[in-house]
C-alpha cells in the first residue's frame, strides 16, 4: 500500500512536551495526566452532543461569568463531591487556575503589593507574581498546610500582604493538606487585615480511597460580608488540560469585580464553546465516571510509588503519606542537596526529578520532590531503582558530583 | 402534544446581551457579528472531524505558541489573503485579541508606564489599560489614521511611550485606515524610541468589495533587529466570537518573551482544542467560505447604512466613506452633543448608539459611533429614520434634552 503510505500525513504534535519511554528516562517531574487520563471519547461524545444543538447564539461573544446552564451543572457536580450546597452564583467560569489566577491578580493587585505563599510553593505561580512587579514573601508550611501563625505575625508587625497565595489540599510541591483550624485561622487573618486569598485548588477532587477527606474547600471558610476567598478550581486535573477550563467559587461581590473587568466587558465569557462542552460531560455523567477512574488510577500509582520508595531508598529518606493529588515530597539523607543530586541523577541514572529549591529558597535544598501522575506501576518500579541507586551512589562519592553530571546541571530545571 | 412540551427545558441563553428585535429599539452600539454571520453549521463540522482524530495527546497540555500544524495553516490563509509570505514561526495562538493584549500588557509593561493611543480609541482597550495601571496618553487621528507627528513631538520632548496601543485598519471607532506612509513612520519611531507596538487588526481582513484593500497589516512594516511591533489578528470577526481564537504576528524574539513567561509555561498552549477545530475550519476552506460571506453581508450592510445616512441625516451631519469594518463615526451639527443625544433618542425615538465621549475626552462631544454589523437592511432603514428624526427634534428643542430624557442618562453609557 505504498500510495497510502505516502498519502498519510505527519502526525500532528499536540503536547507541550514530548517524554520519552520511561526506559530511556523516568521523569519524575512531570506535572501532567498520563495518557490512559485523557478521556478523548468522552469529549468527543460530549462535543457532539453540544454541537448538535441549533443555536447560532453559542457562538456569540458569552455571559461573562460563564452561562447559567453551565454554572448550574458545575454547582450540581461540586455539591456532590463537597457534600455541601454550591450556589451557581458563585461560581464564574475561567480558562483553568493559571489564566485564573493572572487575571484576578491584575484586578486585585498593583505593581509592588506583596504577595504571601507558603514556601515551598508552585513554581510557576511564583513566576507569575514576578512577572505582574509583586513582592513575594515567604511563610513555611508543615502538614497541617501554611504557617498561619507566622502570617499573623506578618501582620501584626505591619506587614499585611495585598494577595495569599496557598495551595490548601493536597499542596503542589509536598502535597500536605491544611487542617479546618488553620483554614479558619486564615480566614479570620483575611477579613481582619484586609487581604484576599487566592485558593489554588485544582487537587481538591483528588482524594484517594482509604485516606482522609480533606476539609472544605477554602471558600466555605469565607462567611465575611464582601468576601475575602476565591477559590480557583480546574478541570485539567480531573479532565483534560487543553480544555483551559476552569472555575472560581466566591462571594459574588468579590466575582462582580471580575465581572465588571475592562477585559471581559470587552471578550465576554472567557470559554464559552469549551464551558459548552464540559456541561453536557458534566449533565450527562461522563466527568463523574472519568474523575472515578482517575482518582482510582492515581490512587493505585501513589500506592505503588509509596511502597517503592519505603522498600528500595536508602536510610535517611523519609516522605509523608500520600492522601490525594499529584506529588510526594521526599526528605533526603543529611548532607544531600537536590539540585547536584538531579544532575548526577539525570546523568548517571536515567531518573529525574525536581529539587525542592526550585519551589523556594535554600532552606529546602534536602528535599526533591516526585510526581505521581505520568507513569505506569512498571514505570514507577524502575524510577524508584534508578532514584535509590543515584541517592546511594552521590553518597558514596561524598555527596558530590561525579564525572559528567556538571554538563547536565544547566537542564536540570526541566519539569 | 402536552407531555412533550413538559419536558422541554427552558433554552439556554448564551449570549453576553439579549438585544430586542429593532421594531422594538435599533441599538447601533452593538459591535457583535449578527446571527446570520455565526457559522454554527462549519464549526460543527470542523469539530467533528478534530474529535475523530484519535490521538489523546490533543488533550493534554499544548504546545506553548499554538501547535505547528495550526499555524501552517493560519499562516497559508494569511498569506492568500495579506498577498505575501506569513512565517508560521511568526505566528502565536491566542484567546483572542482582548486575550492578548492582556498578557502582552502584562509581559512589556509595568504599572506606571505609558501607553499612546488614539484619541478616539477602543473604550474596552482603554478600560484594559486603567486596570493595569498604565498612564493613557492621546494623540490625534484623521482619515491617514494616527497623528504620527503628535507622537514624534512626544518622542522628542523626553516622553517617549513603553508601547502604542492602534488600530491601524478600519479604526474603532472611526473607520479610518492608517496611510503606509504613517505605518512606516510609526515603526521607524517606535524602532528609534525603543517603544513597542501593539496593532489590534481585528478588522484587516474584512475591507469591502469595489473599495480600495487597506495597507499590509503593520508587523510587515517591522524590520528591526528584535521586532518592534506585534499584531493581533483574531477569529470574532472572521469566524466566530466564542471560540476566543486569535493571533500574535511578530518578530520572533517578541514572541519568544511570551512563551517564557510563567503564565504559559504553566498552562501550555493557551486555547489547543479551540485551535485543534479552527484548523480544520482554516484547511477544508470552512473559513474561506465564512469570510467570503461575510465581507459581502457586511459591505451590503454598510451600503445600505450610508446611503440611508445620506438620504436622512438632517444638514450639518458628516461621515467619511466606510471601506471595512464595523463602525462609521458621524459627525453631529454644530453644538448637539453625543451623549445628551443619546439620551433623547433612546428615551424618545427608539434608538441607540454610542456617544464620542466613550472613546476619548470632550473634544469628541460632537461625534457618534454607528455598528453597522448586527442589524439586516430593514432596521438599519428603521434606524437610520429614527436618529435623523431624534437629531432634529433635539436641536428643535435648542439641543437640550427633552423631558424624561434625563431619566435615561444613567443607562445612556450601555454598548
Amino acid at each position: 500500500m505504498a500510495a497510502a503510505s505516502a498519502a498519510t500525513p505527519e502526525p500532528i504534535v499536540y503536547g507541550q512536551y514530548t517524554v520519552p519511554h520511561f526506559s530511556e528516562m523516568v521523569n519524575f517531574s512531570v506535572g501532567q495526566p498520563a495518557s490512559t487520563m485523557l478521556p478523548l471519547d468522552k469529549i468527543r461524545q460530549a462535543a457532539a452532543k453540544k454541537f448538535a444543538e441549533t443555536d447560532v447564539t453559542f457562538l456569540q461573544y458569552g455571559v461573562v461569568s460563564g452561562y447559567e446552564v453551565f454554572r448550574k451543572s458545575l454547582a450540581a457536580f461540586l455539591a456532590k463531591h463537597y457534600k455541601r450546597d454550591v450556589d451557581p452564583e458563585r461560581l464564574f467560569a475561567t480558562n483553568g487556575v493559571t489564566g485564573g489566577l493572572t487575571l484576578l491578580c491584575s484586578l486585585f493587585t498593583t505593581a509592588g503589593d506583596s504577595v504571601v505563599v507558603e514556601a515551598p510553593s508552585y513554581f510557576l505561580a511564583l513566576n507569575i507574581f514576578k512577572e505582574l512587579g509583586l513582592k513575594v514573601k515567604e511563610v513555611g508550611i508543615d502538614e497541617e498546610g501554611m504557617d498561619v501563625d507566622a502570617l499573623e505575625a506578618l501582620c501584626k508587625a505591619g506587614e499585611a500582604p495585598r494577595v495569599v497565595y496557598t495551595v490548601p489540599t493536597f499542596h503542589n510541591p509536598t502535597g500536605y493538606t491544611m487542617s479546618p483550624a488553620r483554614r479558619e485561622k486564615l480566614v479570620a487573618l483575611a477579613e481582619e487585615y484586609g487581604f484576599v486569598v487566592f485558593a489554588d485548588e485544582v487537587y481538591q477532587l483528588l482524594g484517594f480511597a482509604d485516606t482522609p477527606e480533606p476539609p472544605p474547600s477554602l471558600c466555605t471558610y469565607d462567611k465575611s460580608e464582601k468576601g475575602c476567598v476565591v477559590s480557583l478550581g480546574s478541570f485539567s486535573k480531573i479532565l483534560a488540560p487543553a480544555l483551559r477550563m476552569g472555575w472560581y467559587e466566591a462571594h459574588p461581590a468579590l466575582l462582580a469585580r471580575v465581572a465588571e473587568s475592562g477585559q471581559l466587558d470587552s471578550s465576554g465569557g472567557i470559554n464559552p464553546v469549551i464551558s459548552g462542552i464540559v456541561q453536557v460531560a458534566l449533565d450527562d455523567g461522563l466527568q463523574e465516571e472519568h474523575l472515578k477512574a482517575v482518582k482510582a488510577e492515581l490512587g493505585a500509582r501513589a500506592k505503588k510509588l509509596s511502597s517503592e520508595l519505603e522498600k528500595q531508598l536508602p536510610e535517611g529518606c523519609s516522605f509523608a503519606p500520600i492522601g490525594g493529588g499529584y506529588f510526594v515530597w521526599i526528605k533526603l539523607p543529611e548532607g544531600v542537596e537536590g539540585a547536584p543530586l538531579l544532575a548526577h541523577a539525570a546523568h548517571s541514572h536515567k531518573v529525574r526529578f525536581l529539587p525542592g529549591t526550585k519551589f523556594g529558597g535554600p532552606q529546602l535544598s534536602g528535599r526533591i520532590r516526585l510526581s505521581i501522575s505520568f507513569y505506569p506501576p512498571e514505570g514507577i518500579e524502575v524510577g524508584v531503582a534508578r532514584l535509590a541507586e543515584a541517592i546511594r551512589t552521590f553518597v558514596a562519592n561524598g555527596c558530590k558530583p561525579v564525572a559528567g553530571d556538571e554538563a547536565l546541571k544547566a537542564a536540570a530545571g526541566t519539569r
